[in-house]
């Protein structure tokens, strides 16, 4: 008895797509406006999916109050209203595209959430630009 | 050639969780503000999928009026504007968590739709507490 | 220099439409299934505007933060996960239509809310059913 | 290190339902008003998931801006504020219900982006009626 | 003590732009993809917003499943799945633009609301596109 | 015969709210998280509404792709993957509350659209932070 549950939150930040080890024309080429050093930003919503079974006592797979705190704690607290290059250790190195966003946070709650629950993180950069992991097989 | 059509309706009810082999107290620990005795409600959203072979003859998986009409005399007609834990009698002795609501949904929906086509289950609580059954292999 | 700010929350309540001094079949024939004893519910969407003269030292008309908080404390901490008619003493005796619901809350944001301001409210029952008040003139 | 991201587009059609090999009775009582001989018309939302694995050096597993062009040239100026029925070569033949609508779109697609990434194509008929090809397995 | 309703409905309808004493040259340059002579189509959502007294017995400005029907028996039903030039004849000779829709619209359902309420049409035509009637004084 | 249109665009910023007249510790007290010295950002959703006579002729207020095109020229472009303090000269000495940002977005284009025609700008820095300009009388 297998269940997915969903918990949907959301953080503002600022970044800038660059690769260091190239030129700044090509980077200019391969970013286009995402590449302005200045930075622009984004309001981020993020889902967590997380698939377990089915507690029978509580008719829960997982407290989402629970699913939320950890998200908030790890995720929301240190993203929210900041610059992703500069105020995220994980993108002093990492160029933070939507899909590097994505599994760091994967990552990040893969270490905070029981083995027993698969997760999945799905990452609205924009209405229209999406990202999600780990793919289904 | 194996094609999904989504079919999303809506129903309006109120609940309380509540496990009756627990105390007063353990209960407001596990399930908070959702155990007040008075009830609370949500504005439900429920996506059914339904997974089969396209009938080339219409160019349908399945006619959606049918998959609405199934949908609405089976699970609206039944849940819309009801006190899930008093009026609809699958939840007598079942905590009507988002999970068991979505089971039960699928469990009904699954007796009255051909077994050749797969379904499964998405159910908005909020915008925020998503759950599907039953989860992907 | 006037400028309009709108702040959106939500609330999940329980409630049932009723008018005491009428019969129980005159209640059903108005009401529907809005008068089931039982009570349903709704994930009820807030939207408070306020309007006044934007504030040249902040670039604000007013800090969201704060409004965010006024609407918390007396709306969403009395409102969400309640059941309207029995734990909310503004509907012991005031039928909890969805246009009374937005007078309360106007009237009780009115009286914590600066006189300098105007207020107006927007309460999503559904998604196709809103209303709002004041009325524009 | 697999990831999908996910596009969305949209286009403005008219189409009408109708199998030719029917008598104009049978095509009434199968597609309601969807046969209306004049046509009706839909906002069609569409989304295409693409899963490959991730470039190290863009942190990307596909440029959206190349894919959304792609999207536009191959299916939005094809289809967009046109007939289905009398403007696209495709459904010359083949009934456009949104089923047959999203093959053709992944049957395109599928040809101008490079094998090694996986395609799915979900589309919105209506907020409420959608389908998505190919099937999960 | 006046307050304003909503009621939101849709309809899927196909229509085309062309004024009939322009050129088929003007018609192109002013309307674009919209003057395909095959039409194309849309998904409209429609609000109606209703202003009047408080009823103090119903708590009601208006019952919303009366304003419900109204707008379906005469607007909804006339205009869902109907091609607006060929099938609904206000538009035989007027030029299906949303703003013509719009005052259409309002046209119909003021003649069928009683005369204490005020009404207003808004209407999407996309997500993008939308039009009032009548504007704010 | 007065109609309104509105039309959507939306453009991806990073911003920083700091009055230079304050101190450091003013300015963390007032503008709290988004004080941060090295930004964050927003999706931004813009509407810019449009009130005058309908066009007998054409069935329009306003050509809605002229209108688009305007708001592109004028702000898309300029504000659009930017950091709006360092790239917006208007908000060199401005602070970009969205207040602010909604003037000035209504400055740049009451110079711009025929003085015939009010416009108003409201714009959504999030889902529940939304500001208009000017306000209703």
């Amino acid at each position: 008895m297998r269940v997915s549950v969903y918990r949907k939150e959301h953080f503002n930040a600022a970044h800038r797509l660059h690769n260091p080890s190239w030129s700044d024309e090509k980077n200019k080429t391969v970013f286009g406006l995402c590449n302005n050093p200045h930075y622009h930003g984004h309001n981020y919503e993020l889902i967590v999916k997380l698939t377990g079974k089915l507690d029978p006592e509580t008719g829960y797979v997982y407290d989402m109050k629970k699913l939320s705190d950890i998200i908030r704690e790890h995720i929301i607290d240190r993203f929210d209203h900041k610059n992703l290059n500069l105020d995220v250790p994980e993108f002093k190195k990492l160029n933070p595209t939507a899909e590097n966003i994505a599994i760091v946070i994967w990552n990040t709650l893969r270490s905070k959430i029981e083995e027993e629950f698969e997760i999945k993180v799905k990452l609205y950069e924009t209405e229209r630009n999406v990202t999600e992991f780990p793919a289904d097989l």
